[in-house]
């Protein structure tokens, strides 16, 4: 049984993350910081959890620090790396799921999120918590930088096929659509339920800060520059992650053998589904859950562009955030890595 | 005043366009068919025209001919060019908003619709009712093929581009999202309130019959062969399509220059807005208008991929159907080309 | 053509007063203030009015009141009488759409909104703006209290019947749902999308200030001193109240009578529409127009507790604020009572 | 380790059941039927259960019979009643989801649901299922009928008051509103997305079938025999029940006493929450768990009608439905009553 504290506990991430590390048998909570709601019952601010029965606390990081042995951050970046530099001084373990250590480039970091790293050599240190790809790097890792939502859903798309001679990586166009909470729960107009609702809009459109870190990751396992094009959109719905990716692949390829190969690539993974050849993913079948549903088609039909269409479907809070969290918890800490997570999501 | 009438009044294309005529100025409808609701009022199917005061008549051919001198046919494929042929031989108007006349290519025509195509002789006169490209044509035409929603969409974002050297039009990826009217109102277990709701999926993907059709004007207007990618989602939301276009450039294209090319284009076009820098369209600033909200984007941080996106946003069962069917109505009988669709969208 | 002008139109009633006057006949628009937004075009924030050109004015009092012979408030109640107080004594009309004009009895305005009414001697020359009971004085009136939403819905459906013998003033039970654009604009967490999505809750339990408006009305048309029951709810929509109104009836009347009373009741009313036997309102078949629809029911399987259902469906913003303000307007400077509001509503 | 299948298991209900059954540590799953489906995997069919490996069987009534000790029915009522009965003479024990057991006076039965009772000695043995009323019953009980879901919720709500004294019993009225999953999964026109989203109404107004349920369970409770007004309403969102249930007091009661009275009436049961004073019950804070949450607020605002509002929010397909019967299961074999029933709703 570890002990674990959250800090930055009463947003959506962060009662998400309660929610599962309430009910883990190999964790107990036993602080959740909260410097605007200190004092207050966690269960009248995360509704859902009537049952948990702690305050929020001041983040006073000297007593903070004492009561856990792992800590998860669900704070903005900036204020999370100091905190970070702190708990590892403290030789605690941290999860971060702030954008950061997600970046290995300072000058990247400081170029997208208009901000100096403090703490290179930490840096080093930090191991991206994508346990597909980083599995046993994080086994033995201090601090994680757990990964973006955008991040999670358009790499395991892409991971199978990024590396491999028959596609074009200079093609990359990633269309991914999200449900509201991404935007997470600080009262702000454009968030508000009659200007989302009965809508959807793209934003940011090349200028997302995931950006870079999809592009670092991808270049990672190609072990080439890649750059990719992503649109993110907004959807009237609380949760759910769709990616569509579109990816150029040389002539004569076979659909048949590019399943077999995100079959193979995904085989072990708990997470991980790649879906029967037609079937499309929908964010419904995985929301709520750890999931991670994936679909791969090849449209031929024209001489010069085929084009591999990769499907992939996660819930934001979940394997885009807080269960993502908990499973990179669940291999640092030596536990069942599907421990507390193999819940399947609701229908309808 | 014209006397109109429509074949197939009891869906949500129907009833729209029974509640843009019924307050037209140059307009009386005189009768809407429906097989199965054929003696009931209409206004107790199309719930919101409570002060539209006919029934539904039988579809007999015959005498539904005489009563009016232009007709709109909201009729499956196969089933509507027949009453088309027919119509047209009476020496009526026809707007046909099935698909029957809108691929000029019968070959095309049967390979994605599976079916034969009896009349090739009025294919040939018949015109594709995008005002925007055809508005001439239109004037004169006595056969519309009124197009598809998403087609609608995904045109009038890439016309003033396609036939341009700076592109590569062998690029072309059509993200498009659709509310899901666009269905119609059929009972249909996959478009049920709970199956849709909180979710987003990709359907159909490489394999749309709206593909052909978008494939037939691009080429048309840049004088070349071409072939889309093009994606179709579903979002749960009543009404509008987002398209998210994606089309390569040649390095050093200057954004300003393409928006000054966008501004020109539809200079004077009624139902065509171009954002202004910096702006997203979003389907509700059109739900409920015959507008398209268009803006453009170059992504150039890439040396080997330079992409334009060019995002859309219609109004799927207006400017992308029964708004459209009347605006080429309007030309085609000489009425200002605006009457009866100035409505702007509801906010919220 | 008379000249209006709109004080606060950055909200969402603002946003429809503009979209309704804008295309009206016999107005035009002078002038719309938000003190934060001045100098920004309106249709930068009222997303869906592109083609309306002014920009947001301060709410210079002085400079605003030589703009026009009409004004509409979309003020915070407080603000608003102040306001209404100069352009009164300007010799102007006003439309007030916050609270400040519509409880007779400044007693009860304290108690209710904890606030002083400044001006009891305005307060007694203010008429309730509700059509379909005051037309006559409305006629020649100055200031109009515009009613609030809830009561609009709740005294439409009880007025026919509150003042008759056979039912029980004192049962009055008045449960009303309604859409999450009545909280209106301003950046709150209750309102954020996922707070209010996929849920209903009731609120304001026996504490609405919509109440003692409701009382008041409804002792007037009765001539009895009338206390209510009244819960409003929270649904996931945009717009639309459905209101449920329940009250004691004594044994043996009939149903049919009722219909009767009700049909003949609002029988030349433009806007209310008494639904066949048997069928339902819904908020959809209202929303985006100036109708409330009205039905009734008879439940009498038990000896004790014969009860009235009667069921009134209205578009909070439009039946329930904006377009009955304009429909006010209309009244009171002798324009066609409908000039402006004959819009239905979309479906779907 | 209890044998169970599940007659009827491609609806809502059907896969709810599955998806507790699935990881019950007490319950093994053995068949689910579906006549439509058998042969296919039932996984394709209830989407979120990709690791439940069964198919579909067909209802083969011997051959189902020996597979399993305890059997669920979610059957239309009439074809219910019929397996039932085999089930019991074979001596399984049953839980029988549809209404063919929840009437005790067949006469009653008949007359709302137009079908004659074949087995009024089977009926007699038949527990009614709400363990917070029938728990010491349920124990022995070998023919469960689960409640439905607007009683359950109606039930509960006034379960601790409606024997008492204070209340006058000829004065409910429940007020319910339902999400959309209430409907079931059979295609059909109203429940379409577009017909119901965006949109509220009141549907079988005096005539719901549920109505003398809720009745025969409160009149058993408080020993008198009880009408009530019952008026379901269908909300755009997938699951939940907030019914608002109002019921008129004698002048002096303390609002104080009657939350300790509930709070009492309540004390031991695992899953049904009496709010703090104040707080509002929400349908997303239960939705996806088997808690049913409430809360009272009285109105004496008025000398002739003070009135208890009682609020109770309950998941419709879990508390009112497939979570119910199983912890009917969990009391019926002695397993811990909470056992698979923990989980808490998302948020958001």
């Amino acid at each position: 049984m570890i002990k674990v504290a959250i800090f930055g506990g009463s947003g959506y991430t962060g009662g998400e993350l309660i929610r599962i590390l309430h009910h883990h048998r190999n964790a107990e909570i036993t602080a959740v910081t909260s410097e605007r709601l200190a004092g207050t019952p966690v269960s009248d601010t995360i509704r859902n959890l009537k049952d948990f029965h702690l305050n929020f606390e001041k983040p006073d990081l000297k007593a903070i620090t004492k009561k856990a042995d792992l800590f998860f951050l669900c704070l903005p970046h900036k204020t999370s790396q100091k905190i970070v530099s702190h708990l590892n001084k403290a030789g605690k373990k941290v999860i971060d799921l702030s954008a950061d250590f997600r970046l290995k480039d300072i000058k990247t970091y400081k170029a997208w999120y208009h901000n100096e790293h403090l703490y290179p050599s930490l840096l080093k240190n930090a191991v991206y918590g994508l346990p597909e790809i980083y599995r046993e790097t994080i086994k033995s890792a201090s601090i994680i930088a757990n990964p973006g939502c955008y991040p999670t859903s358009a790499i395991l798309a892409l991971a199978p096929v990024i590396g491999k001679n028959f596609v074009d990586a200079d093609s990359i166009i990633i269309d991914s659509k999200s449900g509201v909470s991404g935007a997470g729960r600080k009262p702000s107009q454009p968030f508000m339920f009659c200007e989302v609702n009965e809508s959807i809009k793209a934003y940011a459109v090349s200028s997302h800060r995931h950006t870079p870190e999809i592009e670092q990751e991808l270049s990672n396992i190609s072990t080439r520059k890649i750059k990719v094009i992503f649109t993110p959109h907004l959807i009237p719905m609380d949760r759910g992650i769709l990616s569509t990716v579109y990816i150029r692949v040389k002539k004569n390829v076979d659909i048949a053998a590019i399943h077999k190969l995100y079959r193979e690539f995904y085989r072990s993974e708990p997470f991980v589904r790649v879906l029967n050849n037609g079937l499309y993913p929908t964010t419904k079948a995985v929301a709520g859950s750890n999931y991670c549903d994936i679909s791969v088609f090849l449209d031929n039909r024209s001489k010069n562009n085929n084009v591999l269409i990769i499907l992939s479907a996660i819930d934001n809070l979940l394997k885009g955030a807080s269960s993502q969290a908990v499973q990179n918890m669940n291999i640092m800490c030596g536990f069942d890595e599907t421990e507390g997570l193999m819940t399947p999501s609701l229908f309808p």
